[in-house]
């Protein structure tokens, strides 16, 4: 079976990796359950000279087993040895960490780009290292990065206004700058469009997913294939479970509920892009309205605190 | 008093410690004390997209006090984290060393010459860290690369030669490649002219000091200064203070001995570089030859073992 999901960072490395325990453990790639996940590059920037690309290092990281579980984020062990020297050089960013792990990668990343590689195939180099048991493809290979315009006038690089602001800075909209000229990496539509299932992974559905979806053809690709298209919601109870994205969602006008944020991506036979959408159980509330909408939604337990809890949410995603 | 320095890496670097000790300990850039290194670039190298200057770096973690004395290069407390991720995904050089520190200044130096900044304003900004009592200028702005041609048909980079094959492959001649094009950077020019005295430093005369030398104008402008012009041998007792220097005046058709090097860089009353040349006691025998080729020699002790030596060789410099 060929399971696509599209995913933003550590929300959707928690979904995947629970994917593999439930498909069965180790590298599967080659066997008979294929994974791919199609990844945001529109939190990637320039920093110090060097490409950065957190949902991609975090995918990889956590797919590796070399991610830093405690902090939520970067890898196992880090030190900041570089970038204190950056610092001392007056070249520091203060607001983002660069770890001298995650150093060696960005090093590595933008070596292999400066060459002419495309991302895609730089991503398919660096994964090679692990052996991640699941094919990762950057959405774009273009350079799609999103732009915060604050209602204040200002336009921010979404990295600023998310880990500088913590996106205490209200937004009037997200510009996915690029977009317009992007088109999706070599396999992404193809990868979609031959899936047996598509999950849009509990990642934010403005800056993650809605940032996937914004590139050209792919939003079409998820309206086109013959796979069931299933959203697990971000939101339980109002909140969002990792990140400020309510901030987003505000912007967009849609309510921080997990029925409403189904609502938002839509009912696939009804022109949207969803088939199904899982809400926590806390939550089961705004099935009636998701089903009158044609959404097949289903209340389940979304927390994915231990790997367990991954591996159930990721049955019911299989089974929704 | 003006006083400038030609110089490779680890010697000069030696050399301007003592001559600062000599002069007065302490930051004197700005005092009636002026010293101006124009440091050797053509060792400068790509290496995993970031550019590597390694005498320039020499040169001022050694007035920094920041410098590794122990292992003879390199940052004190270096360690290689970063390095060895860049091994583990295939993408390190085993035989170049990249320490976490030194990546730092790396990283800073690339980020900045990408922003368009020419390589002595980068050079200037970094350097304004440390606060190093002279000021460091590269020889050029320009990319100038020694490669070293084999006799074997092989054309290798310096760095690669000298680091990776340790100087063992004979060498049929040096490319100082750029050098044709390049201009001496601002301010190289004027300081040599407008100094007081001029120093040659004990560095490599082919692959360092001669790189220098290369830049169209900078010998020129050592012809021309009013300024005494004396040089200091890096052969003692027909071998190399540092490195390996006699298998690249081997390849000039220099021989590996105090005198002959003095002869090479010749007279400037008969149209060559030097006024006068400080060789080793050990080489005393040689000084009959250099005084009748117009050089005003003289034997003192050349080893720059502790401070102490290599501010009494300043002091024997200043004298010569």
């Amino acid at each position: 079976m060929r399971t696509v999901v599209i995913t933003g960072g550590v929300g959707g490395a928690r979904f995947i990796r629970g994917l593999q325990s439930h498909l069965g453990e180790g590298p599967i790639a080659g066997g008979a359950e294929q994974i791919t996940a199609i990844v945001n590059v529109a939190d990637d920037m320039w920093m110090n000279g060097l490409r950065i690309t957190p949902d991609l290092d975090s995918i990889m990281y956590a797919l590796a087993g070399a991610n830093d579980e405690e902090r939520g984020w970067g890898r196992r062990g880090e030190t900041e040895r570089v970038s204190a020297e950056l610092v001392a050089y007056g070249l520091g960013h203060s607001w983002f960490t660069l770890g001298d792990l995650d150093l060696g990668t960005h090093i590595a990343r933008t070596d292999l780009l400066r060459q002419g590689i495309p991302l895609s195939d730089v991503v398919a180099r660096l994964c090679a290292r692990w052996g991640l048991g699941a094919r990762l493809l950057p959405a774009t290979d273009s350079e799609v990065e999103t732009h915060v315009h604050t209602t204040d006038g200002e336009v921010l690089h979404f990295q600023e206004w998310w880990v500088r602001y913590r996106a205490t800075r209200p937004a009037e909209r997200f510009e996915y700058r690029g977009s317009d000229v992007a088109t999706p990496a070599p396999g992404v539509a193809q990868a979609i469009r031959e899936a047996d299932r598509v999950i849009l992974a509990p990642s934010n559905p403005v800056v993650s997913v809605g940032a996937v979806l914004a590139i050209d053809g792919i939003a079409q690709a998820l309206r086109e294939t013959s796979a069931r298209v299933v959203g697990i919601s971000p939101i339980i109870g109002g909140r969002a479970v990792r990140g400020m994205a309510d901030a987003c969602l505000a912007t967009i006008g849609v309510a921080a509920e997990a029925g409403s944020v189904g609502l938002h991506y839509g009912a696939r036979l009804a022109g949207g892009l969803i088939d199904a959408w899982l809400i926590d159980t806390v939550d089961a509330s705004a099935l009636p309205e998701l089903q009158r909408a044609g959404i097949a939604a289903s209340a389940v337990p979304l927390w994915m605190t231990d790997l367990e809890l991954s591996c159930q949410l990721a049955a019911d995603a299989l089974r929704a």
